[in-house]
């Protein structure tokens, strides 16, 4: 069980057929409450699909969703009208079945972009009534339906004094901030409104998927949506909830790292000594995007060279002849200059840290990303034909 | 002839063994006059490599170098005060042959960071002489003792009305604006004073160079130096003088594109409709540098999903319901929803172009990049090991 270990949840995943692979395509949420609230992150990207352009105004219209509907297999992004009323007729089935309005469901959708036909239509709305027949408090299908080139599946329980979160999540690529290519639900029984569950949500965004940097590129249909059915009638501590909450998104954001497409190395970067959170950010985000030094450690190269030139591509408070570099414990560059040679330096383990110091401030924040590999291009260049 | 097919100008190229390989790495071109005059553009990166710092302080006391010395083999960045004394020392060994001043002498390296040890410093010094040596008027030598691991010689030669402007260009790799990695002399016999050459360099490295995006990621050592002898004795009107400077730029930026590092794409990305002539860059740019994009052109894929993803990242004016977008001629995207069919698009060529339409205004821009390909990987995760 993940998303229904809280009490108040019931979900369900189906085979629909919008995967050529027969794989589940289709999974539904349900919040019982009593005390329902939600809240929800979307993807910073000005491109956005369907589903996100309708979850935006269920969101704005009330923050009691009732349920989440998701779909992998196509994206109904950049599908026009048709592709919206899609996602509309979507939430109106779903809420047919669950004797609730159509605005206050939620609808996720995952896939290749350009996809959401007829076809696509109809898979979705003529199988919705099976999936709400599915639905079960001991549910474990739902998040295998997610999943699109994910290798595993995505899941984090955390249980608190008297209440419990369950999390399930996708995503294997196209992951950069803002946020980063995926959707995950997250459940909980703690009775919170939908203010400060709106609070801790973004508070632990911020922390942990917004510091995933895979590959750069910003999706046009991710979500984030916290759903609290109050079910166990626990008011926990705000602050201990968010930590709690925060945890759990970091965990999640470690398991898409490690299912990065292609990736051979999970690459924390660890940026100290900055003259502000955003300082540090911007450089550790500036390293997770250069393809220079990502192909180099997949070629377990410590190029701590283009660690230096990275960083002078941003705007932070920095003296690139007082900046240290270390890769894996090994400090390879001292004060902007060659330190311990880069034959102590082993990077053939898949975790890889990479840690510098700015020597600007007190303030740190750790990006995570992932190595450039052939597989990585040979994934992305074959995925759509 | 290159950078000598203007009058009063002679050059070199020498191997003195700072590449393994044995092949030239030592260049030198020398202004003559008779009305010297000088201009140069720098890279934007912040962690500057020492010929650099010196070469800044040299145009900032004086523009009217009387020489350019180049080497490959090492970038000499990074390499704390001891490699700084080196880049002092190879301008000093120079401006004892030519008895001038040491802050005359223009100073570039090339290579990988990190590189500039004591053997390193020994053998630029220790040549020189023998460079001097060889400085010809009629000199094929220099090109080549610039290269790095580009696959040809990169030389443009122009004649105008009474005077020519010749140049060389290096660059394959880290190619990324302000500037790509690239060292580029431009040499012309027109009779232009400093600030002209200053204005007329920077509009046309502002329309070449600084729309070249092959990677993203920005050198430490770049250096666009022009060098003006007066020898011709025609001052040219400022205008024509500019235009042919900006197609000489233009020109060596097309072949930095078509010898980048594993590339089997040239992608020339043209926006137009752009409310600002910065937006159109701004656009160009996101999706040069989109992973996906480029790794989807490498496998022949006109994923025009990817392009308006990458659009959606930018600040640029636009509305994704409204954007069309082609690659090579064939309209596959018209007001954000699926317009042609892909098959009916030809990506096989090595020449790409992607147009955008952003139908927000009357500016445009063109940004050329290259794809992301195993052979990029590949040479990018050895290079240094």
């Amino acid at each position: 069980m993940t998303v229904t270990a809280p009490q108040g949840f019931r979900s369900a995943g189906l085979a629909v057929g919008l995967k050529s692979t027969g794989k589940p395509d289709l999974a539904l949420v349900v919040n019982d409450g009593p005390h329902p609230a939600a809240a929800a992150v979307f993807t910073g990207n000005r491109a956005q699909a369907n589903p996100i352009i309708w979850s935006r105004r269920v969101m704005e219209s009330g923050r009691t969703a009732r349920a989440i509907v998701l779909n992998s297999g196509g994206a109904n992004c950049f599908t026009g009208d048709f592709g919206f009323d899609t996602t509309r007729l979507t939430a109106e089935a779903v809420a047919r079945e669950l004797d609730a309005e159509a605005g206050e469901i939620l609808v996720c959708s995952t896939g290749l972009i350009g996809t959401g036909d007829q076809a696509f239509r109809d898979k979705i709305v003529n199988g919705i009534p099976a999936l709400a027949a599915a639905l079960r408090a001991d549910d474990r299908t739902a998040p295998a339906a997610i999943l699109t080139t994910d290798s595993v599946e995505k899941t984090v329980v955390f249980a608190g004094e008297g209440w419990s979160i369950g999390a399930m999540a996708k995503g294997a690529g196209m992951l950069a901030p803002g946020l980063a290519t995926m959707l995950v639900v997250i459940t909980t029984d703690a009775r919170i409104d939908a203010d400060a569950a709106d609070r801790a949500l973004r508070d632990a965004v911020a922390a942990s998927f917004n510091r995933l940097d895979s590959d750069g590129c910003m999706s046009t249909n991710d979500q984030v949506t916290l759903l609290a059915s109050g079910a166990s009638g626990v008011v926990p501590d705000e602050g201990r909830f968010t930590a709690a909450l925060a945890a759990v998104c970091d965990e999640l954001a470690a398991k898409l790292q490690a299912d990065a497409e292609g990736a051979s190395h999970d690459i924390d970067i660890e940026v100290r000594g900055a003259a502000s959170v955003a300082d540090a950010e911007e450089v550790g985000r500036s390293v997770a995007r250069n393809n220079l030094f990502k192909a180099a450690i997949f070629g377990n190269d410590p190029n701590w060279g283009r660690v230096l030139a990275a960083i002078g591509t941003t705007g932070a408070a920095f003296d690139p002849y007082a900046v240290d570099v270390s890769f894996n414990g090994v400090r390879l560059c001292h004060a902007g200059a060659p330190d311990r040679p880069v034959a102590e330096c082993d990077l053939t383990p898949r975790r890889t840290h990479v840690e510098i110091d700015l020597f600007a401030g007190e303030h740190a924040a750790t990006i995570r990303t992932n190595d450039l590999t052939h597989d990585y291009v040979h994934e992305n260049s074959a995925y759509s034909s």
